[in-house]
């Protein structure tokens, strides 16, 4: 399984066209399922399906902690990946369907949103402090990490690093959302503590990228583009730094 | 409802840190209902939620056609939309569960993805030509038109022009998806044939803009950025024309 795939295209400009060949991102659904059942379909960049399945599992609130996963059996092949639980591990299937189908009787708003999602997740008490230097080193660590984004300019990346600006882990992927499950994932399953890091993302951050790294425990998160409204107004509320438009030598903090 | 909202923020610098106003764009999530069942919440930017609903609806194969649909009654202050049906339609609440969750027996591939999709929507028969000089005229005209972007950095844009340039309508919005179904969604409330109109967006081209666009019945679709593997392959298949990375003087064509 490759992040990218090669095909032919025909390049055309004021010269005229020529047909030649490139490489693209691979996009391809991939299946989750949870002892036997399916509870999801995503649509991703194959490759890390085991982080992208613990970290979607845990950031979504559908298993609490990664230590509830008995096993992780990624099948590629079948684009599919089986998530096994741990005996005594009861989940509420339903759980992610009423994420998507609220029926909920007050007013929807994105406040109601958020406190609901401050009782699974409550707010970051200890926060991290990264130097001006540091935070201007990251997104060039970042995208020289990138490896696949060069070749298609089609990915999404996420890294997470130290206070001291040094890169743990980063992933790529066709969805914004994948690539930060992934890292999460990948920290989840290795046993890496993310309470005293960052996390920096290629894009923008939205209400659902703040909510899946505060599951994972993430006290501080940086953008090389915008934050939305939500996401501003989540920060705020669950103590985690917000920095967007990290493009140095400037940058706006929103917290 | 305002697609932007003021906030304050430390802007961070070499020259020190200035406290300031800046515009973000709105997130916000909205529940669609369906003859009074929630069928699906979306994080979206406020504004034009009938065309959202409407284009969703259409371009998920939950309604067949626009015609469906009776009533649309819009409740921004709830973050609601609601859709009533013609009496003599039935459609299956069941179907976006199925969407999210497959059980099926076969593998799940992108190959199989796209052949369940062409059973819903047909492949286009009839393309169109669109000349180089207009085509590389619509970049321009999107971000011309492109109100929020410009002061937020953080929306998406999609548009839809004619074969000759013409501008039809243009929608911005948090979610790629979003912006693609009010386009095509004021285009259904309005009675705007689509079977000679160009897509364009701002950013990339994935398997679900495809998918959105031939339920929409357009049949070309260009992006600023790149597509992925499974967009080429799903315009190598529904014959819709696709042309990526259109930054003129050049651009590829996939199709």
């Amino acid at each position: 399984m490759n992040a990218s795939q090669t095909i032919s295209l025909t390049h055309c400009g004021p010269e005229g066209a020529v047909v030649m060949e490139d490489q693209v991102a691979v996009e391809e659904p991939l299946e989750i399922r949870l002892d036997g059942h399916p509870v999801a379909v995503v649509m991703r960049t194959p490759g890390h399906d085991e982080e992208l399945a613990a970290g979607f599992l845990v950031t979504e609130g559908i298993v609490s902690r990664v230590s509830q996963i008995r096993k992780i059996e990624p099948r590629p092949e079948e684009n599919r990946v089986l998530v096994f639980l741990e005996d005594s591990v009861e989940v509420d299937l339903g759980r992610l369907t009423r994420h998507l189908f609220t029926g909920s009787s007050c007013g929807l708003c994105g406040k109601a949103t958020l406190e609901a999602i401050f009782t699974d997740f409550p707010p970051i008490e200890r926060g991290i402090r990264v130097s001006d230097e540091v935070l201007c080193s990251l997104p060039k660590k970042l995208r020289a990490a990138q490896g696949t984004f060069e070749s298609t300019g089609g990915l999404h990346a996420a890294g997470i690093f130290t206070p001291d600006g040094e890169l743990l882990i980063i992933r790529e992927d066709i969805g914004r959302h994948n690539a930060v499950d992934k890292v999460i994932g990948h920290a989840l399953l290795n046993d890496i503590d993310l309470t005293f890091t960052l996390l920096l993302v290629s894009g923008r951050l939205s209400f659902e990228i703040m909510q899946k790294a505060l599951a994972g425990r993430i006290p501080a998160l940086a953008a090389i583009s915008a934050p939305s409204s939500l996401a501003v107004e989540f920060a705020r509320k669950s103590g985690q730094l917000l920095v967007g438009f990290l493009r140095p030598p400037t940058w706006n903090r929103y917290t």
